[in-house]
């Protein structure tokens, strides 16, 4: 089912998410697939930052913290939050980075299994899940246990305090089912801590019917907060009172400004609070989620499926063989990207991005493609297919220059 | 010695840092007393700020990780740090809140004195060191010991892991001699971690030559930040190699884009980095650093002492038995603040804020005032002590409207 640029233009004038794409500033001839790495800038975004810098920091000075409400972001963010993954709004908090907000949920959700020795991750999970549980398994007595994704039900046994699990695979866009999981792990006597890095903001998401225990999640890629914006955590409200998180800080004490020696924490999530909340990223991150606002996300999943469905058509009826699928075929256990295998992908990414798509290599031979409903149309899919296929057929990527490998994110 | 305000004009003239006030950009009518609390909006920042955000973020998108050298912001201020505080460039990273910051390299230290049960700390310190030292004592099962600071060499003994101790005290700015207690831990056989927070920027420091094992500090006070800038972590080169901090994620890895599935800790300060660097927040910091440019802290270190005698001076001459000074006597003995007890101070503040001087209240009685000399001069003092006299003189501040308490920072 190939269809001609017109085709493509007329479901694009049809798209009822198509409004979304004003929202954002994206930059001339650039086809942008990696709003799963890093979201693109809103429009807003830059009179907002301005705002905070010139007038709330600039202007108003240290008087901000109350005037402008600085002091409330991690919560006002996290209410924001809530209403996109599922979770009621006092259940989330922004603050700190992905990886920081992991260790101190994680590390506090152990702690309610006492008696069991086991984190359980999946194998390959996004490197920093594994790292950061690795840490946290060594500090607390701990042993991470990693299986693969086929293995996770039958490794929980009454062992197994906390199972930790990113709902989306970040290489292949696999969707994990959380509420299975979540039962499964539940019926065994775990805990259960889901990363929503790459589900949040392009999956509908209902946390409260999943009954999960606890998630993280990243601010910078669907959520358009930018560049390394603050992560956020949710712990179930039936967990937020006997819960205790080991970076104590005075932000989460039950009343900061009393400047008592002893810690006492904060009722509810504040308690996952730690040093000063970091305005700057908080605004951006912000004025990111107002990208969100009035949108359906059952009409978001429902176009991130049709891309992805469309790119992977064009893929293989333009370019038969030249591509392994690395993604799931079937759309609902796919997430809002496409993965190509091949071994040149690093190359092939390369060349392309000089070509104006922006992809992203994941080692060791996955070409990501993240598909973002808020601000991609098909005919930019069907544009970023003609360009890949002239990359392919052209050879250009065999240059020399391609295959210099940089650190990207 | 009072001086007339023709008399503080000529000091101002006379004054070798004068040209730095010219880099700051600060509200028309107000003397800002404040800066040891939220530094100074630069007039450089919004610029890079919208460079970073429209250009960088914007323009560039994903790329700019390697292009704009997002990547290196952590170490790149690191190193401008380390040169304002005395430690070498590869010793300093800057991210994460202070307080998390000091949550990994808390938890780092005492792992290097295994068989030591005790992190000793001064009674009163910032809070937010005594409750992350609380955590992390109950992590690591050691025991947080707080005592008044002039018992802190008898409670060296061998049993101590860690001594963490504010170089300035947030309340008085009483300074502790580094040197000293560095070497009494260092005979003990304990470990010494250094905030920073209300010393650098303001004092000169030399880390090296004292002997200090690690240190942290804060972003947003003298190193005009901004609100909730990261902080930073310093650790002597002696032991980079062999210690571990417990929040490990994947930018602390020694192949961050490897995405192995196990950790392995960067060399050096790299492995104190966890997750992706918050870059919004870290432009802003490293143009805040910016106005430190061409500044020799021995003249900071000068101006502030002699700011802080004025103060003293002309509070004390024009009204006796007001208050009751809360900071040393002594200028070599105090930081760059002078704090003044009342039993109102609170109110007395609000009344001090609503005319035009900003400087902050800390509980339970402590009128704060901050000064930083790379923006305030002497006749700025001068006028705030006219605007202080005027307010206790026309007793305003017992209005009712004072006394309502807000949160702030």
């Amino acid at each position: 089912m190939i269809l001609d640029k017109a085709a493509l233009d007329a479901r694009d004038a049809a798209d009822p998410l198509a409004f979304a794409r004003a929202r954002f500033r994206l930059p001339e001839g650039v086809i942008y697939l990696d709003g799963n790495s890093l979201g693109a800038l809103p429009k807003a975004t830059p009179a907002r930052m301005a705002e905070a810098v010139e007038g709330e920091w600039g202007g108003d000075l240290i008087t901000s913290w109350n005037k402008a409400g600085w002091m409330e972001l991690p919560h006002r963010i996290g209410a924001q939050i809530a209403a996109l993954i599922g979770a009621s709004p006092e259940e989330v908090v922004a603050g700190d980075s992905t990886s920081v907000a992991l260790f101190k949920l994680a590390a506090a959700a152990v702690r309610l299994r006492p008696r069991r020795s086991v984190i359980l991750s999946e194998r390959g999970n996004f490197p920093t899940d594994l790292y950061v549980l690795e840490g946290v398994a060594d500090i607390t007595g701990r042993r991470l246990q990693t299986v693969d994704a086929d293995a996770i039900e039958t490794a929980l046994n009454d062992d197994v305090a906390l199972l930790v699990l990113t709902h989306v695979d970040y290489r292949t866009g696999r969707i994990l089912d959380m509420k299975r999981l979540t039962d499964r792990a539940h019926a065994a006597g775990a805990l259960v801590l889901w990363d929503l890095s790459h589900s949040a903001g392009a999956l509908e998401l209902d946390l409260s019917a999943a009954g999960a225990d606890f998630a993280v999640g990243c601010g910078y890629k669907y959520f358009n907060g930018g560049p390394g914006a603050p992560g956020y955590m949710m712990a179930a409200r039936r967990h937020q009172e006997q819960i205790r998180q080991p970076v104590t800080g005075w932000i989460g004490h039950a009343a900061p400004f009393a400047f008592e020696d002893r810690y006492a924490p904060a009722s509810g999530m504040g308690r996952f609070l730690t040093g000063t909340p970091a305005v700057l990223g908080l605004v951006a991150l912000e004025a990111g989620l107002r990208t969100f606002d009035g949108v359906d996300m059952a009409m978001v999943r429902q176009k991130s499926k049709a891309l992805g469905q469309l790119f992977i058509d064009l893929v293989e009826a333009r370019l038969p063989e030249a591509f392994t699928l690395a993604s799931p075929r079937d759309a609902a256990a796919r997430g809002s990207q496409v993965s190509l295998r091949h071994p040149d992908a690093y190359a092939i990414v390369q060349a392309l991005i000089e070509a104006g798509v922006v992809g992203d290599f994941r080692a060791p031979d996955i070409a990501r493609f993240g598909l973002t409903p808020l601000y991609l149309g098909f005919a930019d899919i069907g544009q970023a297919v003609d360009r890949l296929v002239r990359i392919m057929e052209s050879g250009i990527w065999r240059e020399a220059r391609f295959a210099v490998r940089q650190a990207v994110t």
